[in-house]
């Protein structure tokens, strides 16, 4: 009796065999900001004392456990095996393979940046957040002449892309209008691999938009270029489909030429995509039809222009200071 | 000159003797939500053809993959080793190793349901979201149908929290005000214990705001009285300071009286603050704000009226069949 109403482990069973009586049917789901995954099967009970063996509806939750510190000195010493992915400059992506990597997937994914210059180092590192509200006289005060300040060749791996100097295997699709047209390669944080995590990035040919708030009405044939052709690109190369794709622009941007983050819809697990930080194309495209449907009031300036953006910026980040500032004495 | 302005893996490396030229410092960044961990260090530039050999600052940063779909039949078959944390009626607990189990540290947790009930493999499947447009004609004829069509019961556990019958307990802040007041309080996803995960809904007295498409300029008091005292109230109550919370709406909302979610800046991980599926406050109080001051068109419905508003939306969601539909026609 006991043996139906408690299901049990065999008493014999060390815990590795008592995982292997489970026998996998189906993926339930996964979840890719957690590295997490469920998978529906049966188990097969030992049998009892009467000599019952039976096999049960079983549910299977797999998920990798974060890194141990004390593992961190040793830790490339430690790998198996590496696959390089992508090399661009100073960035360099790898998967690679804590132990047999013969017969397996990679179980690692392994981002180097070498050498790293102090902004980077600062961006890697932990830090506070705080919400900063950036009014359009603060973009002119202090965002403007900050992004102004960057030396030319900041863009220069942007460029690089554009011109297919760079990373040319890379690239999804191109549409080689110098107002309208862009270009679409993967992003570092994708493995290729797992299409619920697909991300993408589509820089455009335009060099004239530093960030969102440059768009104008004047921009939308571009913005809807990129809504209708991306997804399109993506279909046909990746086999999503229709509405699998949230297509969004980041403000503050890491880099100040217009470029559209593409992710998967049921893909939750990329900070970047938080509501602040994140701006949706479909709400960019409809803020400036619903300004163009208006008309243009002469001499005012456009909706991103006039916009008093929030968003959760980091104490490391070259504006934090200024506009935390201005933001708590508002 | 190539090699100090392309700083390059040398020709003869492999990706991982590439990789094993990185020397360990320090710890940068770790995301425990993610499994991410990101180290600084120094890497050894392989020598030139002039004999150069260099040590630069290099970022490194390693990602648990996640589980490849082809490994899943024989995944349980693969592990080295597995240790029993929890046994608990169905729930069995476990920690594993994929690999190498004698010296480095569990890479797995796994949790075992058996026997599983069908609610449990229901809760533990994944929905498809698709992102849909709904158009204010769409909203019109499809979302305020459906809202409309819920029985007046549905709202009564928020009137029961409002009117102090129930959770009166929880209250974390209260302003009666009957137009412009709100009750606040923790969340159930919040285990109120962990700050960094903090998250608090507001509930607004104002029984008459379905959702976001009903606000107009005449909520501005409101809005604004949320934002100011429900951030001072989290100061008090739990010791967080000014610019630590990030305030937002969500849309499709799970239940149509008015609430704002409050959730700590600095936590990316609950899905339901993804742009999209979230309207930041401080950005409906400036759309609102911006229609105020180009002042009222008579006739004109108001700016969250106006708008096409795009989101993901679950496929078990009561919507989704007729937007989905209505998007793919579009």
């Amino acid at each position: 009796m006991a043996s139906t109403s408690t299901p049990m482990l065999s008493k014999d069973d060390g815990p590795l065999a008592a995982l292997r009586r489970f026998t996998f049917t189906t993926l339930l789901n996964e979840d890719t900001q957690t590295r997490t995954i469920t998978l529906l099967g049966t188990y097969t009970r030992s049998p009892t004392e009467e000599g019952d063996s039976d096999d049960v509806p079983a549910i299977l939750k797999l998920e990798r456990q974060n890194f141990s510190h004390d593992s961190l000195p040793s830790f490339v010493n430690s790998l198996d095996k590496a696959k390089s992915l992508i090399t661009n400059d100073v960035y360099h992506l790898f998967l690679a393979w804590s132990g047999k990597g013969e017969d397996v997937p990679a179980d690692l994914k392994i981002t180097l940046i070498q050498p790293a210059t102090e902004v980077e180092i600062r961006k890697a590192s932990k830090q506070t957040y705080k919400m900063v509200r950036e009014t359009p006289e603060l973009y002119q005060s202090v965002v403007l002449p900050y992004l102004q300040s960057f030396p030319p060749g900041r863009l220069s791996w942007v460029y690089n892309i554009l011109e297919h100097k760079k990373e040319s295997e890379n690239i999804v699709y191109e549409d080689p209008d110098p107002n309208t047209g862009f270009i679409i390669l993967p992003d570092l944080k994708w493995d290729q691999l797992n299409m619920s995590m697909l991300y993408l990035q589509c820089i455009v040919h335009n060099r004239n938009i530093r960030c969102l708030r440059d768009l104008t009405p004047s921009h939308l044939p571009m913005l809807k270029n990129i809504r209708k052709n991306a997804e399109a690109a993506a279909m046909k190369k990746y086999g999503v489909t229709k509405g699998d794709l949230r297509m969004f622009v980041h403000y503050q941007p890491s880099f100040y030429h217009f470029h559209v983050h593409i992710v998967n819809v049921s893909c939750h697990g990329y900070a970047g995509s938080t509501i602040g930080q994140a701006h949706l194309l479909d709400s960019i495209i409809d803020n400036l039809e619903l300004e163009e449907a208006d008309g243009l009031q002469s001499g005012r300036a456009s909706y991103y222009a006039r916009r008093t953006l929030t968003y959760g910026l980091g104490g490391q980040h070259g504006l934090y200071k200024q506009l935390w500032q201005a933001t708590q004495t508002a």
